[in-house]
């Protein structure tokens, strides 16, 4: 099919590639992006790699006053052997639709997607790094790009996706986090947008964040907006704790991101055999379970950190410190198998990689 | 001081100018527009006109992934005596502030941005229309530019300042609208950002809206989002409904925009010396009024219609018809009296309007 030919134009001054060791978080972006336009006559059309190069927009484009706009993110990951991989991108994918639909925004083919950034990464395959915990994120995002004041769906968009070397999110490996447990502001509430990923929803948590980092917090852990007394989740991850032996995480209620690494870890842990429960948790039930010498464990789960254990939850004059300060042992389990599934140095009986040619 | 100077690059190639009665919401541009830089090192600095141009910035810019921006909506109006004014521009400067804190936004300082938004509509003042109800839009927004896939405030913004000349926003006059209560969606909740006007808001609003005016409804009304009960605004406007003689507008919890028409008209209610009330009040207890036939009017206010008033407001199964889905009296004194002050027909004992040079 002709709309589904990726026309490619090749970057001809390549920047120099920072050294594996002085990788930050999406602070380096490669030497090629795909483009894909939407309009109403056309649907979208004219998907194409080009040289990374700036965004031209009317300053009436809606993205820039309405927040109709959604994104994603994922890896690639090399193997030990020099292979590309991708770790799971049709959930990525999924989601994006759910975030579309939420957002008012036209859907798109997953599997195109899924072959687009593919096909991205392969043009820049030399710059996924090599060096231990590296690995390239994935940035597909779409933008309102209609010049019009109305608060209306825009007629006109653009799916695109960047590319940005990272390095390993702990230097020294797997480490615990403190987090603060947010009690004022509120991230997200049912029949909002939580349960997308859309731009807004991390605007949002802006100032919450910047009052808790000055205090020595990595990431707030985000209440219910309700009653505030559900556990929701953390930052950019979803959040589980060990109680008793039971893992527990907060069910998916409409303001809790569905997260991937969220799914894995619970179909790894019911591989395994451990107990594991989505339900809803209470603030005073955790405090409780600490009290009692109950809470074992408590770690988050996202794209960016895989698995980052929990070693001190602050809540209002309360602090739980967790596994004393250190990682658990399902923690660990998860992110070594994890990482290892996404690395390819450990056999993945799910089929969740998924070759870059 | 010299960063107050703003420099004017003069567009040579003016666009020639939609007819009066041609003129939509928010479609046409005109051909300046202001821009003012942000960075840690030089605060904001380097104020211009310059020709209505692209914006161009990295595919990384923060605005597209995080949503971390601002904006605002005045008018400036054409008196019948040729001369331009704004109306009460300081408050839209003061709201932008507030939603600045919310967002993690530098604050600008209001009186300058007053100068620059008389300074531009100056530039462009063959834009500002005449025809009877006309006049320009002015639309100011702050987005932020830095290129960082980080959860973080950005570094580096932009202020812009765009026009649009707008119709009359009732081809007829002051029209009574169809509003639907939505009881699924939610706009806003204490603690998130409801009180600011920042996109993510807009974007949350599409889904509601996109369901009701398939209905025939103009706009929903949005409940509180806790308990779905509360009455607090409608899409772009604040709501007022008249009980037995009573004006009554939800008060400011924080989850409402500050609307400055809001203001103005609670400021010339008591100047006619009629009771207004802000206080909290539910569907229960205004359907509970129609019943007992003491409901006598409903309204919304904002900017771009100023006063709107509401002919029928479905709640679920039930259809409140009010005014006998006309324009009630104080709807209809409100609406001549603001558009009168604003277009400088009626005397302005309060200082509201501001004349550009
Ligand atoms: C709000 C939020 N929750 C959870 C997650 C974790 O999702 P995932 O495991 O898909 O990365 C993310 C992002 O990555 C997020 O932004
Ligand atoms: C959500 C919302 N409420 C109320 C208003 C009315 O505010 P103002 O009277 O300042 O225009 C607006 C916008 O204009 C709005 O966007």
């Amino acid at each position: 099919m002709s709309e589904y030919t990726i026309t490619v134009v090749k970057n001809e001054n390549p920047k120099p590639k920072p050294a594996s060791d002085q990788l930050k978080f999406g602070k380096y972006f490669t030497d090629h992006m795909f483009i894909y336009d939407y309009s109403e006559a056309k649907g979208w059309h004219n998907p194409r790699i080009v040289p990374y190069q700036p965004i031209v927009l009317d300053p009436a484009a809606m993205i820039f006053h309405y927040g109709q706009t959604v994104f994603e993110g994922l890896k690639a990951y090399r193997t030990k052997e020099g292979h590309i991989q991708l770790f799971r991108p049709d959930k990525n994918m999924e989601r994006l639709n759910l975030s579309n639909d939420r957002l008012c925004i036209p859907a798109i083919d997953e599997e195109f997607a899924i072959n687009a950034v593919k096909h991205l990464v392969h043009v820049d395959s030399e710059w996924v790094p090599d060096a231990e915990g590296t690995s390239l994120y994935i940035r597909p995002f779409i933008i309102a790009t209609e010049p019009y004041l109305g608060v209306n769906p825009s007629s006109m968009y653009q799916f695109i996706v960047i590319l940005s070397p990272v390095g390993a999110y702990y230097e020294s490996g797997i480490n615990p986090v403190k987090i603060a447990v947010e009690n004022e502001y509120v991230r997200a509430v049912k029949g909002g947008t939580g349960e997308a990923k859309t731009a807004g929803n991390y605007a949002s948590s802006l100032k919450a964040q910047e009052i808790v980092s000055k205090e020595g917090y990595a990431q707030v852990l985000w209440l219910d907006g309700l009653e505030k007394k559900y556990i929701e989740e953390v930052g950019s991850m979803n959040v589980f704790f060990k109680i008793k032996g039971e893992i527990i995480t907060p069910e998916l209620n409409g303001s809790i991101l569905n997260g991937v690494t969220r799914n894995s870890v619970i179909e790894l842990l019911r591989h395994w055999d451990l107990p594991v429960t989505e339900r809803r948790i209470t603030m005073e039930e955790l405090d409780e379970a600490y009290r009692n010498g109950e809470l074992e464990e408590a770690f988050g789960s996202g794209t960016a950190a895989v698995i980052s254990p929990i070693g001190e939850l602050a809540w209002g004059d309360k602090k739980l410190i967790i596994t004393e300060g250190q990682t658990g042992e399902v923690s660990k389990r998860l992110y070594d198998t994890l990482t290892g599934i996404q690395f390819g140095s450990v056999e993945d009986p799910f089929g969740w990689t998924v070759k870059v040619k």
